[in-house]
């Protein structure tokens, strides 16, 4: 009994689907339980939700449940920035030091049906929709859910709780009141809104559909995302308060006016923009950090709930899904002793989880501002060159962050010894070329 | 009636006492709720708290109320530090720069008892003990509770909710709820252990009465505070795990081991050692940081609840005693809007209680490790000279904390910049010592 110990998964997301797929086919018991509504039913939670960018990562994930092909299917590749500056004319930036170098573009919805879908299908997996996490039992390894059809009380079998409810997760609240848990969220001054660009009437996309459009406008920025039936998901990324914000832009005449002048090649593309915007929220974007990961050998956590980052590096999904293979090669390496696998789970994920976070937030930085600047663009041509001239001795931070699966801190490690000695080389030959000078003088 | 709401503080602790008798002699209506019991009732708890050391800061916020006198003829004045090194001999390290600066040992209980009965006295001022705060409305500014002698639910009259309650408050955990409150709780890996030195038969004290005493050994140490009545009440502060640490030091042939050479001339101080130590807790130390410190016009944070920090400053409750004349100031200057009041409150208190976190984390690694070196004391003696030579131009750091009430964050910058003018003015006074050198020879 204690080899094979019942997994009760809180949250059927990206994440917490595809553990179930892993922990399902490695022949653990597994009971999901998900507050939202089976996406069978048709009763489906209208999304406040930007379109994903799944790379390698994310990919590699998938691949190790086989579903990556599946996947991708379902998803548009772009493969580099497409710059809208305000004074209009357009500037196109490769993501990849190859042209076939890519991130994918899918809705978050299409993909965790995929998921869900795949979870189903295993015979040890069992999912249980519209139930609300009230509590767990960190001792036991239980949690507690409310059934919110029947409005009934009920308890998962012993085992293991895995949390993966995101970043508000229910079950992290509970690890937070028990002793020596660090926790911290910490939210940005900048929240979003989530427009449409529909497809032209024989269902081609309005603009490039292999590109993420940026509208850099410095405090803050609008991007699209391409959809396969041939519409954008735009996203308004700016401060709750203060000029050009949330606050001082909330009328139909405000907004008109307000896209006009910051986006006018976007709103002949936008017909549906004020309706949009009416009935769309503004939520916040938070950045949750917290340690230890897990509680004795009872309760693990897992994505967003873990470690929800800023949205601006498109890796948050890619995060979660590399999360599954390494807890469950730890689990492997350790079974049964459930403690020393999630100890190691730990130690391995948490610092790629903090390095992410710090990139995410820097990454707003640079899309909102700099792609709109000439200096960032030479900046990313010398970044290829270099890759050209030195090969694997150089490659890009993005790069490794977006089409490698260097781990997230390797990867800010290694940039910033490229960097050193980037600047090393420099100095070199700057008194190479002095020396020179004064022999020839 | 909206220009005198009904303040309801959560917390009989030191701040929400304070607070309750500041806004009780403003003439407002004041509910006061505590989870613990009357202290008149008898029902009192064994604490576990490091004693309290009241400086200037805690004194001036008593004296706002008439109550420093009073509070300082229950405590003990403590001019420095006496250090007890393993090898033994002691040394006296002054904390002030002038002989008659002290800070200032008092037992928590006694002076929480002084403060409630301050409140009690009040006309305006209702205490209700036993109510464990359940829940809080941020937007009618109540508060629930439950009576725990009666299983009683009753909710506070609207108007404003003061959350006083401590670094583990209900008021705030209702408020990390809403959107946009950063928070974080951070652990040290050490804890603490409270222990005990008795008094001399007579009733004398068995160490020098005025002075902190401190055992540093680097990774860990001993402190022992006087008491008024003779006794010292000791705390050990200690890794929860690793080398010298709660987890290897645990039954009494261990403790008496590890004490014995760890603080040999402890050792015979203190014959209820063994004892004290199986019966005492390991709690843990936490840094609690968030904002905003208000909901609207109807919540406000204060003290530990806002703002809880390490105790190695000795600073935590003459932070949370200078947060109270700062509110009602702030209420004073924009009553009836709350709103505006709280917003300026936060303003002038967050830096500030941000920068005593600093402080208090890093006081500890001065306490434990560097206290007992040579450099250490040569350093001290050297800043004590710069005060007399320059006068109010140098005050040292631990000076500005504990004997000004400049707020914390001005004595960080100003301790910063007299360090780089120093710096600056030695190297002037080197390359000048080094022209003189060269036209002498």
């Amino acid at each position: 009994m204690s080899q094979t110990p019942t997994f009760t998964l809180v949250g059927a997301g990206l994440g917490g689907a595809l553990m179930a797929i892993y922990l399902g086919r490695e022949g653990y018991p597994v009971d999901v339980f998900e507050r939202r509504a089976d996406p069978q039913s048709g009763r489906i939670d209208a999304g406040r939700s930007i379109n994903l960018a799944i790379s390698v990562r994310g990919i590699e994930a998938l691949r190790g449940v086989g579903l990556a092909e599946d996947v991708l299917r379902r998803a548009v590749p772009m493969r580099g920035r497409m710059i809208h500056p305000m004074e209009g004319g357009l500037t196109f930036q490769p993501y990849g030091v190859r042209a076939d170098q890519a991130i994918n573009s899918i809705s978050r919805a299409a993909l965790n049906v995929t998921l869900i879908e795949a979870a189903r299908a295993l015979p040890n997996v069992r999912l249980h929709f519209d139930h609300k996490c009230t509590g767990i039992n960190p001792e036991t390894g239980q949690a507690q859910f409310l059934n919110t059809q029947t409005q009934q009380h009920v308890e998962s079998r012993p085992g293991v709780v895995v949390g993966a409810d995101g970043a508000f997760s229910a079950v992290r609240a509970a690890l937070q009141r028990l002793d020596r848990f660090d926790f911290s969220q910490s939210y940005l001054a900048h929240g979003y809104k989530e427009l449409c660009i529909p497809p032209n009437p024989d269902g081609s996309h309005r603009i490039e559909a292999n590109a993420l459009h940026i509208w850099p406008r410095k405090s803050f920025m609008m991007i699209a995302l391409p959809n396969l039936e041939g519409s954008f998901t735009c996203t308004l990324f700016w401060a709750h308060e203060g000029a050009n914000s949330a606050a001082e832009v909330r009328t139909d005449d405000e907004v008109r006016c307000f896209f006009e002048r910051m986006f006018p090649d976007a709103v002949p593309l936008m017909p549906t923009l004020l309706e949009d915007f009416r009935c769309n929220p503004n939520p916040s974007l938070v950045t949750v950090r917290c340690a230890p990961w897990h509680h004795l050998g009872k309760v693990v956590l897992l994505g967003d709930a873990a470690h929800a980052v800023v949205p601006f590096y498109g890796q948050g999904a890619n995060c979660a899904f590399e999360d599954c293979p390494v807890l469950l090669d730890c689990i492997r390496r350790h079974a049964p002793n459930m403690e020393a696998a999630f100890q190691e789970y730990t130690v391995r994920r948490k610092r790629n989880a903090d390095a992410l976070a710090d990139l995410a937030i820097g990454n707003f930085l640079e899309m909102r501002d700099k792609t709109g600047s000439k200096m960032f663009r030479l900046k990313k041509r010398g970044e290829k060159a270099l890759h050209k001239l030195l090969g694997s001795a150089y490659l890009p931070l993005y790069s490794m962050v977006s089409f490698s699966t260097i781990p997230y801190a390797d990867a800010v490690d290694r940039a910033r010894m490229q960097n050193r000695r980037l600047l090393l080389a420099s100095a070199i030959l700057a008194v190479g070329a002095a020396l020179l000078a004064t022999w020839v003088i």
